[in-house]
């Protein structure tokens, strides 16, 4: 039985498989336009993906797929290792020398849209490579804001059933039928995506930085072309563009389509917008004004570093313009917080997110109140409607869940040799896909290089759990989803 | 109406205060018999006592209080503070030179069982000093004991109303009227006392050091009498008398109590015995294993070392042996990790304890199922017994509170200026009643005597919110409970 699901599941991948293949024509065609021999790598990538992909789309081939909540989870696991093992099929062959690990760490961080990297030397890698990581990103970015939007509240994983349930309750209902939806997310993306482009080019990007780094940023991502990430560049005007799109991409992508489609605002009446905007200022004032008064550095410098950094961690993409770790102890720990909150549901953010927070707060409050009159009933509110107890108990367990696999995580990092700080920020900018920790070595300044395969196989493990709510992964590792 | 209350919660404090001053002059008798002039200060703070309570006691009279939860929550808070406060005198006006907020997180440290201190030169400090912290830190364990047991179950604060229904439920009630369980609690606590000190007396401590160390033993707190606490015997029998106690007290009192009175070992079949038995045991062994390997020790005295600074903070006693940060990275997660999770409910160990990790574990794992059968119905268990709803979602939101609180402390602490590692593990071993952090200041081999006066304000309120199980505090600080 789970076999026949597996294979229909493994049919359906085989399709992902085709699509990538072409993909990879586009960096096998920017290294020979730019002349370099990695076009090879590409090519021979696309040859073999793509004959895999069809063998297997033949071999599998049978009827129609038995809709089935046991299949859409063993489906989401499946796509999502499919698209991992193929991304890092090119990275593992090209002339940057990655082992299999490596590659593969590389290629999780892509498509989940982390953004953390094991290259080191990004100003000399070919640029069909950096265009691959870039492009896997960006299609990371539609996966999730698709698996977000459809796949995942018909799972009723993690509290996320919560938003099907607004949509359906208003009677607005804003692009239901799945094609005009499609076709309006898509408009939207690609559109962000060449404004920010644009941006970037105006405000000191090179061309094919800009298009890079606008891809990674739109999919939240954080990939750059340099080592030095935004540093390189050293342009503040950049930093507030960038600023400026990161945060538009941590909010729901349902609201900007509404909003570019028909010119209404009413929609950011969604409370996760004003408190993931509230706590991004707050975080982003506090620790510029804490950088002027503890460094003396002018406030308008500190306040784009500070807003761009802070940004970056909480829309989780993880770029970042300078070191924010030596601004001193309350940035560091502030950065550390940063890293598990995240943006709104439905975008292209990870983290536990805006949402999941207002609804623990007003549990909390609920719940003192429910001590002194326990007959009384307090409804768990989500903006004007109340939280039904199933989607409050998800939602109290993916926190649960995802603190205890973060401690899980930080023990194993620390068994593997790694010093507290490292073990801590490293697992957990993993889960909530954010990009950069802390310390010296996965820090702001550092990169992912250093790690070993069995650390790289972990932290890659964790990405995937981070990206797929956690519990998508989890349930297939239950006995119970294996039997009968 | 709430200023009525406040009265009559007071006026019961005052009977507490009386108390306290006539205990006050067991240090005072003490340091007489030793010949220090500090018995004039425990002298002086039992005469100011004796008369503020009793003018408090005489201003205050009223009828009969009025029993209601708000009183409940009302009346927890307000003795504590008091016995804070009166704990706080004597070493504030003690030749110790102790200025308030540091007398204050002294004697909180104290009646939390929690065992930080920021006393340096414990060896040379006055006996009746000594005394005194001993006496509240045994006392506070009376008072946790008897809150646990009697008062949060009726307040019905994180989950603890479980064990009341427990009781009730199966037809044993061990000592149902107050007075017999009263004392026969009192019998085992005395009893155990007695034993542990003739135990640390036989296998290397003084008779006034096994004293001291057994009161703070059986009530989990951790005060030593001299700085390098444990180190400073260097006996390796006295570790394995003390990790037997610590983890002896770290077990439901109900069930030494049933076991001592009637020889019955069938209550041992509560998980939460076994699940915390088990954890400290992989702790414990898994770096001892570690330790042997990275560092080369001896294993018996690896095993020695670990079993008993495990046990010492899982039972949240806080004791040390040696700096074991200096064990290796793993060692120093274990520790951070371990400070989380306490010991068993009804006992004088603080934590989050062993049965709220054995629901939120079976939460999560009926949770993975219910993804895939929604319809299914699958009970948390808790033994044999099954969680009602609401029970559940108290345990949860005790663990998300607590991990939000952690994480506010935290930063509070980056902002005042501490590194990461001391921030985190400072506040996390006030919130569980631990003792030691991690670091080089307030580590094992360190103290909390360079902390200033706003850090140690915040973790003495970390101390009293994790002691009176986190909501026992919070719901008098929302504005509903004032309301009326």
């Amino acid at each position: 039985m789970s076999a026949s699901l597996l294979r229909h599941a493994i049919h359906i991948a085989s399709i992902l498989g085709l699509y990538l293949s072409g993909a990879m024509l586009i960096p096998a065609m920017l290294d020979l336009y730019y002349g370099h021999t990695d076009w090879q790598v590409f090519a021979t990538a696309a040859f073999v993906t793509n004959g895999l992909s069809a063998t297997t789309f033949m071999a599998t081939r049978a009827g129609p797929p038995p809709f089935s909540k046991k299949f859409g989870f063993l489906l989401v696991n499946v796509l999502w290792s499919t698209f991992a093992l193929i991304g890092a099929l090119p990275l593992w062959m090209s002339s940057l020398d990655l082992d299999f690990a490596q590659a593969l760490f590389e290629s999780v961080s892509a498509i989940t849209t982390t953004g953390s990297t094991v290259i080191v030397g990004l100003d000399d890698a070919p640029p069909g490579v950096l265009m691959w990581r870039s492009l896997i990103c960006w299609l990371g970015g539609v996966g999730i804001v698709v698996l977000g939007l459809f796949i995942i509240p018909y799972l009723r994983v993690g509290g996320m059933s919560f938003f099907k349930m607004e949509s359906s309750d208003t009677n607005e209902k804003p692009f239901a039928r799945l094609t005009t939806f499609s076709r309006a997310f898509f408009t939207v993306y690609v559109g962000i995506t060449l404004l920010c482009a644009i941006g970037y080019n105006l405000t000191g990007m090179n061309r094919f930085d800009a298009i890079n780094h606008a891809m990674s940023t739109v999919a939240t991502g954080g990939f750059s072309t340099h080592d030095a990430s935004f540093a390189y560049f050293g342009s503040i005007p950049l930093l507030w563009t960038a600023t400026f799109f990161m945060t538009l991409c941590s909010l729901p992508f349902s609201i900007l389509i509404v909003f570019v489609a028909r010119g209404r605002l009413d929609a950011l009446r969604d409370p996760q917008i004003f408190v993931f905007l509230a706590y991004l200022t707050v975080f982003a004032l506090s620790a510029a004004i804490y950088h002027r008064l503890t460094n003396g550095v002018e406030f308008h410098i500190a306040l784009a570093h500070s807003f761009f950094n802070f940004s970056s961690i909480l829309s989780t993409a993880g770029y970042m313009s300078e070191d924010y770790q030596l601004w001193g102890p309350f940035v560091v720990m502030a950065a550390f917080i940063a890293t598990f909150m995240g943006g709104c549901s439905g975008s292209t953010a990870g983290g536990i997110k805006a949402y999941r927070f207002i609804v623990l707060f007003n549990a909390i409050h609920s719940g003192l109140r429910k001590l002194i009159y326990p007959a009384a009933v307090y409804p768990i509110r989500y903006g004007r409607n109340s939280l039904d107890a199933d989607t409050l108990r998800a939602i109290l367990l993916f926190f649960v869940t995802c603190i205890l696999l973060w401690i899980l995580g930080s023990l194993t990092m620390a068994a593997l040799g790694y010093d507290f700080l490292t073990s801590v920020s490293a697992v957990i900018t993993c889960l909530s896909n954010v990009g950069p920790g802390l310390g010296n070595i996965v820090g702001p300044a550092g990169n992912f290089s250093s790690l070993k395969d069995p650390e790289l196989y972990l932290l890659s493990l964790m990405m995937m759990m981070g990206r797929l709510e956690v519990l998508t992964v989890l349930v297939i590792l239950t006995p119970v989803f294996w039997k009968q």
